[in-house]
């Protein structure tokens, strides 16, 4: 049982996050907001008393100003406040100072993007081994929980591809992770999430886990179309991303791979901006003698992603199209998400893309506050008990469904004990 | 009479002009190079040399180092090399500090593009009136000869319409001058001249002349297709384009448009450049507090157009298409010029879009040299006698063809007198 929250990072994926701590905080306790403009903390906090989020309306809930690169200062933090559980929704390259300021305090640990070096792009897999896992002996030691990767993907959809091994199938022979996001932000262009960590994505080498090794491909090489539910038919391409990188290290299954959906004005506007050159982080210099890094300009020339969700509409789906076999006979199952960014703004005032980030983390927190992921060492999702996540996720705003030819879609859930979770 | 040239500006069709310069230089006298980068200048005398180009070996030829925003400067310069013809092949945004030295000295000027305000785009139409033309009277106080937009267009083109109105018809319905460059740099994308000076074309507003009055476009909103000399089937946009301004006021035609032809991925590139708003001149602030005007750092990762020649292949192909009547019947002629980059590169260095801009700068300075263009006054190039200036550009590398439907395409020409720039 742990209690009293720290968030880390005021961006959308933060807003989400403290809303849906905020509405749970007769479990959770105190909730703290810190980011290096305390400015943005205010504004979450400002939003939350509008929305009427708070559960407990006499809970704490406060603003700090913190540069998270800067361990002791987290440290100091977390002590101060005495917060037990850090949710860190800060920019990936804070992940392990904020990781050792929890290792310091004993303070549980959760993020939702695997961490970066600023001046590397797409190390070599798995990615986890480069950094997070290096300190995996010390979290045990220290009986620190530190959950990696627990937003939607990675996340729920590392939780999904536990479910699939663990109850729906003998053998698995493949988990295909698709990312569609269906909304439009009625703007000429704009990233979903900080432009700078978006692109980067994709600028590298593109790693999936196939026949049971890594194999390397091109961004846009690969692609593929799917009938989807509420979200139609889809182009999907090929895509590097977390999940794969544990995945392929926790489950028996050779082929994991990650697809993300793109318009063709996206790739467009990408393969122009790549070209160019406009992508690198490599500094260029100037006539007039600045030395510029192009990644940096594009940055700020893109619409702030926050400032997109109040005009944001329609609908994402993510999922997982699991294939295999049971009891002799093949099986294919996609176990999947909708939600939809007109309601996301309306109940926390983020767009949809930030909404199934941070509903995730802040269900992991909560799972934490009532011990059933209280593991006091460090994991990836699909190591941990899925079916109380899923079920937490299914009241929190995103509920979890499976599709199987034949069959109607129907709601994912399971009976469980009475827990403070399941009342919260 | 005039003698001794100083050419301000060591770019490309800097380059171009000091080669025809000085395989004239038994006429033209000593031949000077001014940049604000001097070693830009001793490249091109060096390339001079290496190819042979000096008419007259022991004919002086100079670099000298000259910020030519500085009209005191430009003119102790002027002073200092006894130079009575500059031609301004320097960035647009000096030529008014360049003209003035000349009216300070008595030196008679050539440029080949409009006068630009660093902080302006598209000014009001004509736009020869808010700086050039102002400064007529005290052209013709001094005597001063000035022949603004000597290049190919404007330039060449306003001798062609002037041509067409005198010779060849009663009545000029429309003049339509088309620009194309059918050639290929093998890069992914570059732009021919200076990025800076050639977006700018295209941002602001398109003026077109039309039923004699100023029309306003967007760019790429209007495009016509053709089936040209040597280059074949061409679609062009409308643009806005300097000759428009002068050749609006000075001929007696309703309709006077300016096409530039613009491949599909040329439009792409530049669309989604400027809608993302990477062409703009105003600064934006970085995250790390840098202020970058976002339009420098695109010229920074672009290639330098001067890099484009030794691989430049292809050809360009520019003319007006002129229709109207003569002798109470319909008639409609195209006349052009068809350069090909290969061959500019062989001869001077320099790509051909370059070489048809050099050309009739240096054409220009021969006139002046043996009196013909010698005039004492500003002129746009439709106000001089355009046969001795067609027939001199025959014999210096850009010939001129008349199109006219059921003839064989013909090199136009005339008899003339002996005179020195007939037998340069």
């Amino acid at each position: 049982m742990k209690k009293n929250v720290l968030i880390i990072g005021a961006g959308g994926v933060g807003q989400v996050a403290a809303h849906k701590c905020a509405q749970h905080n007769a479990l959770l306790g105190d909730i703290h907001i810190a980011s290096r403009n305390i400015k943005k903390c205010l504004a979450i906090i400002d939003s939350i008393h509008e929305k009427g989020s708070l559960q407990n309306p006499r809970g704490v809930l406060k603003a700090h100003q913190l540069d998270a690169m800067d361990t002791a200062a987290a440290q100091r933090l977390i002590e101060q406040t005495g917060s037990q559980i850090v949710i860190n929704l800060g920019h990936a390259f804070v992940n392990m100072s904020v990781l050792e300021a929890c290792i310091a305090t004993g303070a549980a640990y959760i993020d939702t993007a695997i961490h970066e070096d600023a001046d590397k792009i797409c190390e070599a897999p798995p990615w986890y081994a480069n950094h997070e896992w290096k300190r995996k002996g010390r979290c045990a030691e220290q009986g620190v929980t530190a959950i990696l990767g627990c937003g939607f993907d990675p996340g729920v959809v590392n939780a999904y591809a536990a479910l699939a091994v663990q109850e729906y199938f003998d053998k698995v022979d493949s988990i295909d992770i698709i990312d569609i996001n269906a909304g439009s932000h009625g703007r000429y262009f704009a990233t979903n999430f900080n432009p700078e960590i978006n692109f980067r994505e994709f600028t590298g080498q593109v790693w999936s886990w196939q026949d049971g090794q890594w194999k390397s491909n091109r961004m846009f090489e690969v692609q593929r179309t799917d009938e989807l539910p509420v979200v139609g038919t889809q182009t999907a391409y090929l895509t590097g991303h977390d999940e794969l990188h544990s995945l392929s290290q926790h489950l028996d299954v050779p082929n994991i791979r990650f697809w993300m959906g793109f318009g063709e004005h996206y790739i467009n506007v990408f393969n122009v901006l790549r070209n160019i050159g406009l992508l690198s982080e490599k500094p260029v210099r100037l006539d007039n003698g600045q030395e510029v890094v192009p990644l940096q300009l594009v940055k700020a020339v893109l619409p702030d992603p926050a400032s997109l969700a109040p005009g944001y509409v329609g609908k994402t789906c993510i999922g997982n199209l699991v294939k295999g076999s049971q009891n002799g006979q093949p099986r294919e199952i996609f176990i999947y998400n909708v939600a939809d960014h007109v309601e996301a703004f309306a109940e926390v005032g983020s767009q949809g893309i930030s909404y199934t980030a941070g509903v995730p983390a802040a269900a992991a927190a909560l799972l934490i506050a009532q011990g059933t992921w209280d593991v006091r060492r460090m994991v990836n999702v699909e190591e941990l008990p899925c079916q109380p996540f899923i079920n937490l996720m299914n009241r929190m705003g995103l509920p979890t469904h499976i599709r199987e030819a034949g069959r109607e879609d129907m709601l994912l859930g399971w009976d469980e004990p009475e827990t403070e979770a399941a009342q919260a």
